[in-house]
């Protein structure tokens, strides 16, 4: 596996790769849900680059962004251990040049969930995922649908900005619980960690219902939230909402849809969904 | 010259030609200034691709866009006889699918001056342009240097976003009385046409003032007001600066600056600059 840092490196590494080319962008922290992604693309591609950067205009508060893992060496090998060819690892500078004031800003998907519970958060999302397909110009990149407000915004910038790049949506990789994979669980405490794949749980029940027949935004919501109310470590819940899985506006019956929610468990906020199908 | 009004037959027709890709962008109403760009684009390049939209979303006022001229086949005439390969000419239903909600936004050089005097202008700029660049993905793309406030901001999107294209500057094209070239020129009466390169010689004299070493930006500002202000038909003078080649902030001594200004005769809106060296 060889190892870049600088734009320069990268382009001259892909020169000499065959195609196609699959990308998959990491904050590092690598874990079973960035694996799957690098083993799917391993399946589809002849070359597979990985990049670890951890971005910091996606970040709120900057002590979350130096509280942010940055274990490199075991993510480098962890990677290497899947076959990825080329890993990118840039500095904050590589990525932010003197005078860099540029930002791809969305509205649309972007709006409310995630991007009313962190300011500026697909903001910095969507300018890095940029600057990160137009330095490789992959054939194919990457993204797991645990973030799926995420995965919304990035397809609509590559239709908006006529990126050309396919992206691949990989499936939620769970605990054997069902705890969605996240580097936030590590900082759950161990009475949190018992409690916390009632989300998943809550989100699967409701799925069921709507497969029986339920499929009513309000009720679905009612439902999901009554479920998480059961389980008093869950503090908070941010939102619980049925939306268009493009557009991320309420669904209203037609085409597909998803439930997504977010709750508090102390100062650890976890994020899930359900694919209503 | 094949003519293409889709990003798939762009790209598909763009597969068969040979590298390098010059591009050159224009709204059409086609002049000596774009042609300009187009021969340098034929001396450099395999392959020259010009594209044709008139990009409602950088207009500030609707009646602008409405009367803006489009005189399609005149434009195709003049581009074939300079040997252009390939014209895009897309819809604005081509460039904005439904749901389109992404906008390229800078601060930065698109602060002040233009920026100031038409809002929402540069965030037009800077997405149409990204857009146009990645859906041919040339190797090289053209601009005219009167537009000096847009090449800053081009040539900042495209460091910012890793657009991997070399942007090429060629100098203002000017009427033999030193105008320079542009589609609002049309709109001048005769005598506000025949008072029109009073405007040129004055940036002219500033430029002369300049090298003959009065490096002050405040005294070459106030020479190019009160220069300007002997032309009664400059109703009002919108900006007169020295300003900072790439950044556009006020030039402090350092690398290389641009004496700029816009005036006003009647509605018509003229801006034109002078390259200090």
């Amino acid at each position: 596996m060889l190892q870049v840092s600088t734009v320069p490196e990268l382009r001259a590494a892909l020169q000499r790769m065959p195609r196609p080319v699959g990308l998959v962008p990491t904050m590092g922290a690598v874990h079973e849900g960035h694996l799957s992604l690098v083993r799917q693309a391993r399946a589809d591609c002849a070359t597979v680059v990985a990049t670890i950067f951890v971005n910091p205009t996606q970040f709120g508060e900057a002590a979350d962004l130096v509280r942010y893992p940055r274990p490199i060496e075991k993510d480098l090998a962890l990677l290497e251990g899947e076959g990825v060819d080329l890993v990118f690892t840039p500095s904050v500078d590589e990525m932010y040049k003197p005078g860099f004031t540029t930002v791809v800003h969305l509205d649309g998907p972007a709006l409310g969930f995630e991007g009313e519970a962190r300011p500026g958060h697909f903001d910095g999302v969507a300018t890095v995922v940029a600057k990160l397909l137009l330095q490789s110009l992959p054939d194919s990149a990457y993204f797991g649908r645990k973030d799926a407000q995420q995965v919304a915004v990035v397809r609509r910038l590559v239709i908006d900005l006529d990126i050309p790049v396919t992206i691949a949506v990989m499936p939620t990789v769970r605990e054997h619980d069902g705890l969605a994979i996240s580097s936030r669980n590590a900082a759950l405490s161990e009475e949190q960690r018992l409690a916390a794949p009632a989300f998943f749980l809550a989100l699967s029940a409701m799925r069921d219902r709507y497969r029986s027949g339920m499929q009513d935004a309000a009720k679905l919501e009612e439902g999901c939230r009554a479920l998480l109310a059961r389980e008093p470590l869950f503090e908070a819940v941010d939102y619980v909402a049925v939306v268009d899985e493009q557009t991320f506006a309420p669904w209203t019956g037609g085409g597909p849809c998803l439930l997504v929610a977010a709750v508090r468990m102390g100062d650890v906020r976890l994020i899930d969904n359900a694919v209503l199908d």
